[in-house]
């Protein structure tokens, strides 16, 4: 791509050489001719000057290298983001099916549909156009998967699960599992039975080794745009709103509702029935509690989750604990004297 | 199903239609006349009485729509759930080995067995009468697997794993993989060879992209009717007894007791050689430490794990550290102005 | 193996039979004549004199079982460790391509590597000799595995991933998926791409579904001898040193370092672009907190992550703090008492 063609993509101005070739991008200090590179402004300015990319995105006020182009952005990082979006688009695999694979005669596959090897498509299961199951994908019976979808290595859609497009969903995913309910009758934990669905929303991304169970009765559902991060798990009966994003590690228990455009960290466990506000962000290791409502539009921290400010001020206080403690002793030997007198 | 079977099946009185056909279960709000519902006395009666399901499991007291066929039940959850298991019976794969699954000439088969495409059984492997292995499964050297279990996409058997009966293994989990065992010798951490095994008892739920170990010397035991939930890990040497339900995330060092009717939350974390007694209860993100021993039949929370209560009282009075620190720095005053005097 | 050649191998001095045949390695209570067996100085030293094993690794000053060959060594554990790797070497699986398998005509692999059943080697691999991939495996296009290698079943190896030479990759685990990030842009969170890299030192082993992402620009990094547990998650752009050793289910957010020697407990969560220094130790649900560096050297505990003695401090006063509340109770009360006369 030639750098006036970056230029033009991003809206955005371009000095210097129009006609260079970008292949790539690469980190300021790793780029080289080929490569597109940015500076958002964090860390010193001088690693910019000193960058060898072939083409700078540099906000208005920092000074270029000599025979760089540059392209001058408000948001530099996302501008980069935008320009490696089109540098490397999603690669579909080969159309087709792979002789390995085994696919039942009543799947229905759209346009360009890549079904790589050893993938197991059952019965009644329909995937749109332009999706790529990479190698040793299982889509469980009646399954939907939308278009220009990717789904990596050794993904598992169990029966009727239903996802949007555009989704890419990474190695060993499992969705639509069976949800975690018993009833203990005769001294025994007797199943629930697990027969709700569940259903995922375009432009979603699920990490590798994620698990999404279905409903109990009802459906799990994930909204528009959510990213979840390797290892997180979401019980059955949850609703994630749109462009919830959650990080590694971090587990819903059933019935939990996550409105749009929540934030959370890593290993975050959320409680049975808990609600998360919206736009509400929760981090790393917190706790909300089952049942619990965390208001939106805050952020929060602690288990029991706590509204951030309010769980550091405990935190700074139980660390200045041994002050306190010093403090009473001394007083009370203070205390001790007056009443002596 | 007819809804006198049903009433049959629960041994309890029916009143109205016996003859109504009811094909699945679903919540209350969502039930229409083939389904059966059930209200156990949470929310309001009313959301019963609005219900179009077609058959109703209610307790003695609560007022049933009119034309639903209602049978009454002391514990309609539990009722539901029985009922639900005898419409919906676990459905076993096609009898036979798929053409794409590779099985060992050495490995016996039980009547009824389905392994699934691309399955892999290695030498020596017995599986019991009805067992499906539904797709992807990888069943190493001398395994054993019991009767009417249900193995999902992907799951790791490795070599001598035995499993008892009814098992169901989600997708993913990984069952007798090595323990983490390590001895430090001229700057390096050398392997402590795994030699040990895994058994698993009758009546196990294993969750999606859970991981048990095999034990290091001697085996890692899983006792009857115990319930993993997806991504629990079990170290090398661990003991879990009979009935014990393990919520999502949660981990076990190597040679953890969890003796029976055990139940723990989501992410929890037990330190090596602890030992949780009998009926024990351990909430979300507890941590119990290494070597210690948490009684039986009590609920614990925290980290180190401490009785439920005493946690709560610590965590009420770390919320009111602020108001402490208050009441110190005024008693600092009111001292000094005795002392002034 | 004979006696003597064990005892040959570990450089140490045989008392009794040297001729017996050792087939296997036990715990001391389960050994019998075939195996070896030892006795480190933990627990009472008769469960040494009433072992069966036909060879005991005994520290100089332990009294032997009559009949019992004995090794005398300074750290039996240590031996027993060595004397089991001889006992039981790796595996290899058998030399060859097995007939399920899907290996492009560009993959180059070395002598004797095992290629299993349904495993899928894309183009430009390269597989070092005496490499076993078990079975279902999938390695993506231009990856580089190193000589005698085991991954085990389900194992993905994303595109151009790097692992150095006799490492151990347990059923699962996910190497090189796309890193957690992303930008914020008109309401939706938008791919930051992820086209880093990630490489994998010598004589690793690698946890059951554990997670290690590649990097955003430029590589994660994992060094010589790191050793990752089960379903441990390590971020984008992560650089672990040698000989790093990570207890289950921790993990790692982006851009973290991790210095050499590091040993770290589970369920650990790392922030963001943390530092832990060399040798430092991180006790299990720690929370080292993001963009903070831990000294190298030291123990540390707790969410934050504080230096263990001063968590444990915190924890012992706030264990006290019903007590400290009493007391303040009571000094208010003698307090108003004095202000009264």
């Amino acid at each position: 791509m030639k750098t006036a063609q970056i230029a033009g993509l991003l809206g955005a101005r371009l000095e210097g050489d129009a006609d260079r070739e970008i292949v790539g991008g690469a980190a300021l200090g790793a780029a080289d001719e080929t490569h597109l590179a940015f500076f958002d402004g964090r860390g010193e300015p001088t690693t910019a000057l000193a960058s060898k990319a072939g083409c700078l995105l540099l906000p208005p006020d920092i000074p270029a290298p000599d025979g760089a182009a540059v392209i001058r952005v408000t948001k530099p990082r996302h501008a980069f983001a935008r320009a490696l979006r089109a540098l490397h688009p999603p690669e579909p695999g080969p159309p087709g099916v792979h002789p390995s694979a085994t696919v039942a005669a009543t799947a229905r596959l759209g346009a360009g549909v890549s079904i790589g090897p050893q993938c197991v498509i059952e019965d009644d299961v329909a995937i749109g156009a332009g999706t790529t199951l990479v190698a040793g994908v299982w889509v469980g019976r009646g399954a939907r998967i939308g278009e220009a979808c990717k789904l990596f290595h050794g993904v598992s859609l169990y029966p009727g699960v239903r996802i949007g497009d555009r989704a890419i969903v990474h190695a060993g995913a499992r969705l639509g599992s069976d949800g975690f309910g018993f009833v203990f009758e005769n001294g025994r934990h007797e199943k629930f039975p697990q027969i709700g669905g569940l259903r995922i929303g375009d432009d979603a991304e699920i990490g590798a080794n994620a698990t999404v169970d279905r409903g109990a009765l009802g459906d799990t559902v994930i909204g528009n745009g959510v990213k979840l991060d390797n290892l997180v798990h979401v019980g059955h009966n949850c609703r994630l709103g749109d462009h919830v994003v959650i990080a590694a590690q971090t587990g819903f228990s059933g019935g939990v509702v996550v409105e749009d455009y929540v934030v959370m960290g890593g290993q975050v466990g959320v409680g049975e029935g808990a609600r998360i506000g919206k736009a509400a962000q929760v981090g790393g290791q917190a706790g909300p509690l089952p049942n619990h409502t965390l208001e939106g539009g805050k952020a929060y921290w602690g288990t029991p989750a706590r509204p951030y400010r309010e769980h550091m001020k405990k935190l700074a206080l139980v660390e200045r604990l041994p002050k306190l403690a010093a403090e009473v002793e001394k007083m009370r030997a203070r205390l001790k004297e007056l009443e002596d007198k």
